[in-house]
């Protein structure tokens, strides 16, 4: 008699992300309610389970859904205005001013439902957000059928968003009452960073908020070069540093970017274990300057992957962003045996989990977690042929041959079709959009 | 009255490498006889010239095809078999194993074959190859139409393809002697590198081939850090600096990879001017060091990209590379505006005609240059809004959006479909292949 279950999918390579290069050949993923409830060879499947759906993916390579753990999603529509600049230039000169010009609901909405497009599209199933006007990434988020993580985020300077502290926290507040219960938005705390957000009471305050709520809290920490001075000066001590004086070095800690790290950084991350975020595009486009990975993974420190915002990488693809992680821990380290294509994708699925606290149910393919995964077509002529399938993944494959993503057992493409999104008429309003902003 | 032409095709945006940043909008190339006979802004097109075709690419930018100038193209059969080692160990241990044991005429032809596929489909119409059984890579060459520098290879030990350098200047000879009026196959030769060809006759025998036939001359200079220590052992000069003594450091050389300059070979790179590739992602899998490439385009140096083999890579993918390179560039520099995306199109493109001395007729888009170009499709959610065309070639298309590619007016690449090779049959030799040596 056989066990019932809604779909059975099965596919010629199975990558868990559960142990070190581990790859199932010819074996089957059994979802029932949103989740795996089992992965089996195929033909003990078919055998055991009877299943409303089900699938083969005959020369696909199925591994756990991205989780891009840095990003700032409605950035998307200025992906490209503003290229080659230097850091502080760039934000002070050319993002922000555009942020100042056309931030607004209607903007940030449209923005994050095209960004939602290209993440589906290049099959990350989790994001982690740091932006304003919150409640409408999180609209976007509902619509398009993906996990956000969204942050209620502080940066202590008038926006358009928000005029000063309390009505910022008041609006982080509202946002979080709205969507605390969602069933695919997470709810974490941001502060921008310690060279914007000046005031000790408000970093504490937002960190009383995580406490009281159990979230995670997202920073850019050591960043720009210029943030090491600005601290040193206001506090006599480097931004980590501060950090852990203050009591907020802990692992609720999302440390973005984390750059420039001395010994004193390295032993206070190893003692107080926040998670780190790596963002190796857009470090590199930038020249911000180097995540030290190999020596953070060497000391037990958890590390996971972002793109950051399409407009200082610029895309949201994290198949190239494991690439270019593992080119440049080898190139960084003189060492090509550093950050195998396994860390790189481990980076940028169970150690993203792990970073948002969400481990027990997402980042690897095992029984009992939620069905994120994706399916990725082997047979182009680019992974051709195919001896080591992570390989592939990590080194050759393009985000174009991402054909199925899912969500909770959900397809959100559908063989390169999107299922819960209008291609054409988000295209028609990027270019309506971008006609705007182009005046 | 109209002038007669053979094509003309419509572009919303047409990129010519002519001039910095230059982008035509809503112009059109007439082609006759393989050549471009005119640039013009669409209307009048139309009005000055009759066309037995016409095209209009409305949501693309057309650029020069790209010119990859430096590959090994039959280890494309070799992708991802070995990752995350070390150079000597790749090579020793894994890749020259493997080539000894598959190497011969059918492998190599069919993996070239392969690999031509692999070219067109992102966009490369030109490509600089070093490999024995140069025959082969030739026939696929002419098979494929695209346009192949195949050096007369030369690498001083015992291989499958010569016993000994006898041979090897026969086989060579005879090589050049088939192919020389071939309207797309060039001639070059090569030495694999100081470290390998360990007699200086050698070289200059070679160099003396290279001088009767007028050939570029290509070799790895300066790649293993061992490569320093054994050059100064045997000869008390650095690499470079030994070329120079031997009097082969000049324009006609293709300096591969470069790295570990220091002043006296920047010096010398400088004052002799020969033509330097670099091949950033190999050079960042391999750990194997770093070429200063804004430096060297600060000192006149001419730098054109190459992908290196797939085996080191993992692919022939002109679009990343490019993207690498400026990514690397800022890094290494710590300045974000090193390595703009023009000049890295432009590395890509009319500096790899350069290299290989013909940019007289390729590496542009201009009156009287063949009519090799490409068509890249920027209507996808991931190059939209399109502010800026080169920053989405360079930072945000992918290889798939290559849908067209012309190598002397005639399409290789036609919406991508290939139409000079047959994709499936190209796959299922592939995977035999990979069958075979996977046992």
């Amino acid at each position: 008699m056989k066990t019932t279950s809604d779909q059975i999918i099965h596919a010629k390579w199975i990558i868990t992300c559960e142990a070190k290069d581990e790859v199932l050949e010819n074996h089957a993923l059994v979802i029932q309610h949103q989740k795996i409830i089992d992965i089996l060879p195929s033909p003990d499947a078919s055998k055991q389970y009877s299943a409303t759906k089900e699938e083969h993916y005959d020369s696909h390579a199925i591994c756990p859904g991205f989780i891009n753990t840095h990003t700032h999603v409605p950035m998307n529509y200025f992906r490209g205005l503003a290229d080659d600049l230097a850091l502080m230039n760039w934000l002070q000169n050319h993002i922000w001013p555009a942020e100042k010009k056309w931030l607004g609901e209607e903007f940030v909405f449209d923005a994050s439902l095209f960004a939602m497009a290209e993440m589906i599209r290049s099959g990350t199933t989790s994001f982690n957000d740091m932006f304003f006007y919150m409640p409408s990434t999180a609209k976007a988020t509902e619509i398009a059928g993906l996990r956000g993580h969204i942050s209620m985020h502080v940066i202590s300077f008038e926006t358009k968003w928000a005029k000063d502290a309390e009505e910022e926290f008041a609006k982080a507040e509202a946002f979080y009452q709205e969507y605390k219960n969602s069933p695919l938005v997470s709810i974490t705390v941001a502060a921008h960073s310690m060279y914007t957000v000046t005031d000790d009471k408000y970093l504490l305050r937002l960190n009383d908020i995580a406490e009281k709520y159990h979230l995670q809290m997202n920073m850019h920490v050591q960043e720009p070069r210029t943030e090491m001075d600005i601290l040193l000066k206001r506090t006599g001590r480097r931004p980590l540093a501060h950090l852990a004086h203050l009591g907020l070095l802990n692992p609720r800690l999302i440390a973005v970017h984390m750059l420039h790290a001395d010994e004193n950084d390295l032993d206070l991350l190893e003692k107080h274990k926040p998670n780190v975020v790596h963002c190796p595009e857009s470090n590199m486009k930038l020249a911000s300057g180097l995540c030290p990975v190999t020596e953070l993974l060497a000391r037990g420190v958890n590390v996971a992957l972002g793109t950051d915002g399409a407009a200082s990488n610029n895309d949201l693809d994290m198949l190239g962003e494991m690439r270019t992680a593992a080119f440049l821990a080898k190139h960084s380290t003189q060492n090509p045996e550093s950050l195998s294509a396994y860390e790189a994708l481990q980076m940028a699925t169970l150690n993203g989990a792990k970073a948002l606290n969400v481990h027990h149910e997402r980042g690897s393919l095992k029984k009992g977690k939620l069905a994120d995964f994706i399916a990725i077509n082997m047979d182009e002529i680019e992974t051709l042929p195919t001896y080591h399938p992570i390989s592939h993944i990590v080194y050759a494959a393009g985000r174009h041959q991402v054909t199925d993503v899912w969500v909770g057992g959900k397809k959100l493409l559908d063989n390169r079709k999107l299922t819960t999104l209008d291609e054409a008429e988000l295209k028609a309003k990027a270019k309506a959009w971008g006609d705007k902003i182009n005046q």
